[in-house]
């Protein structure tokens, strides 16, 4: 997969330079923002991969495209828009490679912080650079760092509060960010002990969900039912925690 | 102060390095986080900034020391430390000079997106990397970006909530964003419009604050008077935005 990770290198050339000169900022919905970088970089990979495999579908924010395909990539050009809009350099590109409905390759790419993501079926593991990464063992919740799916919306955390109660008041830190991908990964490495997100969408769980589960984590639905990706909302923990202590 | 920015700049290489290989992390308080790295750039600041001049105060996290000095730093050695620790590169080093009360001299510089802010009384303007930067000028509340500050904590969330409704109504989106000396140099830079933190410490707020009245921007404290970096809670602004239509 040495040319995907090429494509989402370039691909992350493309956000880093403009994250630095600048771009345009447009509202596709009430508090959801888009730049005109997520759609150029979309474009980019959507034929830079159908040149790599033109049997593959594509399958990102402005590409829905058909479902009734064997092998399909699944793509957020921009993980993490509304950070990269405000100056925090906290965001990514995610790529998996769906086939039959199972996800068998991902890659996830910050260009500011240069943290590469990637896991495979054909290689036990996941990995951060090339180096092979894995989940902390901490159990106990008052140890534990926990991260909440935010769209900076104060219902969001609402919901979370009344839902999670006892991890609001019971864990080390809590913390709502962007970048589900990110947020991902970064239990996969073990600087976070779990990401819960119940709003969080295919294009932005699949790739670092996948990269979560290889590094040893522990991947379910937001109702806590085994993980399907194509399903909103997700709940990524490491391989120790135990959902009824939270 | 080319001085200045070496010392800065080193300080910001410990913290990188850390970052990537490994920290330790303690419980300060009940939700307050801080890690080894923190006290040991702490350190490192303290007698560079000694050598450079010893008759210029420190003031710090761990170093509060006497405050009847003429002339003291005013320094947060890693600003935004739960983003640290939570594998999030928005932090940064903050540096303020303050004599007889007023800040003359600011640098923050954040090692991973390597951004570099500057000001000095000698010099008209702002800079980041060199170029002069400018607030935005956005005035309808509508198009404006707003962070709070916030610190992972619902009970800030709520009290926001309640004291700004209108903006987290009216505003294009608002972010809950730690790293204070960031949010500034954001707002100061054109990214955002506004940021406003009841509960900002001095260590956070001195240079950011120094740096935005320098890039044309509107610095106040929380209760709406006139900035004063050593009153806890800060509100920035560019110069468009008026208050009473937030």
């Amino acid at each position: 997969m040495k040319e995907v990770k090429k494509i989402v290198f370039e691909a992350g050339k493309i956000l880093k330079k403009r994250y630095i000169d600048s771009f345009s900022v447009y509202e596709k919905e009430k508090g959801h923002l888009a730049t005109d970088v997520d759609t150029e970089v979309e474009i980019y990979l959507k034929e830079k991969l159908y040149d790599l495999d033109s049997s593959i579908r594509f399958y990102g924010e402005d590409s829905k495209g058909s479902d009734n395909s064997d092998r399909r990539w699944i793509v957020d050009s921009l993980d993490g828009t509304a950070n990269y809009i405000f100056g925090v350099s906290y965001f990514c590109t995610s790529i998996a490679l769906e086939c039959k409905g199972k996800i068998t390759y991902s890659a996830v790419y910050n260009p500011i912080s240069e943290e590469y993501f990637e896991a495979s079926e054909y290689r036990e593991g996941a990995f951060c650079n090339g180096q092979k990464i894995s989940v902390s063992h901490k159990k106990l919740l008052h140890e534990s760092k926990i991260v909440f799916g935010f769209s900076a919306n104060y219902g969001n955390i609402e919901r979370y509060h009344s839902e999670w109660t006892n991890i609001f008041d019971g864990c080390l830190k809590g913390l709502g960010l962007l970048s589900p991908a990110m947020n991902l990964c970064n239990v996969a490495r073990g600087r976070t002990e779990a990401f819960i997100d119940f709003g969080c969408s295919m294009e932005g769980q699949a790739a670092g969900g996948y990269i979560l589960e290889k590094a040893g984590g522990n991947v379910l639905n937001y109702d806590q039912s085994s993980w399907d990706h194509s399903i909103k909302g997700i709940i990524g923990m490491n391989d120790s925690m135990e959902l009824k202590e939270m």
